[in-house]
C-alpha cells in the first residue's frame, strides 16, 4: 500500500485492522470510537455511515459486527479516495463501501428506508460563520458548513428503516437542538449517554440512539468517564479502544 | 406544636429548620432535597413551588437563599395543612407561604410573570390508568392523576417572568418530553444533571434548569452520583444534605 505525504498507517487494535490518516486533517477523534463502541450492527443487518471521513466507523464496525454490508458516504474526495484506501488494505471490500456524495442527496443516492442501522458523527460546530478558510477540508469536516444537523437527521431518517436505528455523537450545547430534531423526523430518542473527560467535569460529548417511529421511553445510561486522571484513561475507554491496559 | 397520630418532625440540618412529615404518605424524597440543591435562589428573588407536598422545597431554598418571597402552591388540603405548620414550626411566616390550589389554575391564583424563579418535583408516574385508589393521597402526590407533565410546564411556563428560571426533577425516561415541552412552552433547557444511584447504573432522576426565552445552548453537569458503595452516600450527597460526613 503506497502512502501520500502525511499519511501514516495506524492499528486499530482489533482483528488486525489498520487506518490510514493524514497528519494534515483527516485523523479521526475518539468521538467516531465512542460512536462505534455504542453502536450495534447484528447479524444480517445492513449500516449506513453519513459523513464517514477516514471510513473509521464502518471500518471498526464491520471489525466488530455480524452485518451484511457497511457503506460510508462521503462527501470530500480526499477522504473518500484514502478510506478506499483503507478498505483495501483491511481486504473488506465485499462488506465495506465507501460512496461520494452529498448526505443532503442521500435520499437519492441510496434506498430510502433501505439500512437497519444508521450512524453519524456529524460536523458539530455551527459557530462557522466567520471561518477564515470555509472550504477546507478540515472545516467542511469539523464545521457546519456543508450540511447542518437538521439535514444528518432529515437523510438519516429516510434512509432506515422503520424500527431500525440511529447513533449520532455529539455536542451537549445541541442536546435540545438534538431531541427536537429527532422527534420531528421521527426518530425517538431511546437511549442517551453523556461523555464526561473527568468524574467532576461537564460532559463533551453526547451519544444518542433514536428508533425510527419508536415509543417514547427513554434511558440515560451510566455516565462514560475519559480520565481517570491526567494522562490515563479509565479501564472502559481501554475496553472500547481494544487496548489491554497493561499494555499500554 | 402538636402533631397528629403518625406525623414526625425531622431535622433538615440547615439553620435548625426542622419539617413535619407524615409516615402514611406524606414524606419528601432523595428528588426534592436533590432539586433544591440544584435551584439558586438569589438577593430579592421571587420563588414559586408548583406542587409543593411537605413544603419541602421552600422551606429549604429559604434557609439557604437570600430571597424575599417563598410559595407553595399545593392542590391536597392534608399537606397544604401540614405545610403550613411546618413554617409556623420554623417562623418563617414572613417568607414563606403555602396556599392551597391547582396547578392547572395556577395562572389564575397567581401574578402571571410574577416570578424569578420557579421549581416543581411533580407527580412522576403516568402509568396511572391501573391504580387501585387513585384518589389517594399519595397516588395524587406520585402520580399524573390531577395535572400531566405538560400541566405543570405550561404553568412554570406562565408564572416565571421572561428571563427567569424554571427548575424541575423528573424522571430521565420522559426527559424527550421534557425537552420538547420546555421548548413549547419558551422554557429553553438550559443546564442538565443526571442523577446516577451509583457510578455504573443507569440514571433515575433528572434535574433540569430552562430559562424563560432563553438562547439555545446545553450544558450538561458532571453526573451526580449518589452512592460510593452499599449504605454510604458519596460526599456530594452529604453536602447536598448538609450532614458532616463524620457526625454519620
Amino acid at each position: 500500500m503506497e502512502l501520500k505525504s502525511n499519511e501514516r498507517i495506524d492499528d486499530l487494535h482489533i482483528k488486525g485492522y489498520r487506518i490510514i490518516q493524514n497528519t494534515d486533517g483527516f485523523c479521526f477523534g475518539m468521538d467516531a470510537v465512542l460512536l462505534s463502541g455504542f453502536s450495534r450492527v447484528r447479524e444480517g443487518e445492513k449500516h449506513l455511515d453519513l459523513g464517514t471521513g477516514t471510513g473509521i466507523i464502518p471500518i471498526l464496525l464491520e471489525a466488530k459486527g455480524k452485518g451484511v454490508s457497511y457503506t460510508g458516504l462521503e462527501i470530500q474526495k480526499p477522504f473518500v479516495e484514502m478510506a478506499k484506501r483503507s478498505v483495501q488494505l483491511n481486504q473488506i471490500e465485499d462488506k465495506v463501501t465507501i460512496l461520494q456524495g452529498d448526505i443532503k442527496e442521500a435520499d437519492r443516492l441510496l434506498p430510502l428506508s433501505g439500512f437497519d442501522v444508521v450512524t453519524s458523527n456529524p460536523p458539530y460546530m455551527n459557530e462557522g460563520k466567520g471561518l477564515k478558510n470555509p472550504s477546507s477540508i478540515k472545516a467542511i469536516a469539523r464545521h457546519e458548513v456543508l450540511c447542518s444537523l437538521e439535514d444528518v437527521v432529515r437523510a438519516a431518517s429516510r434512509l432506515v428503516k422503520v424500527g431500525g436505528r440511529f447513533y449520532m455523537v455529539h455536542r451537549p450545547q445541541r442536546l435540545a437542538d438534538i431531541i427536537d430534531l429527532f422527534r420531528k423526523y421521527r426518530l425517538e430518542p431511546k437511549r442517551l449517554r453523556m461523555v464526561h473527560p473527568y468524574i467532576d467535569k461537564e460532559a463533551t460529548m453526547v451519544l444518542v440512539e433514536g428508533v425510527r417511529h419508536g415509543k417514547p421511553m427513554m434511558k440515560v445510561e451510566p455516565p462514560l468517564i475519559v480520565y481517570e486522571e491526567v494522562n490515563c484513561y479509565t479501564d472502559e475507554i481501554y475496553r472500547i479502544y481494544g487496548i489491554e491496559r497493561d499494555a499500554v
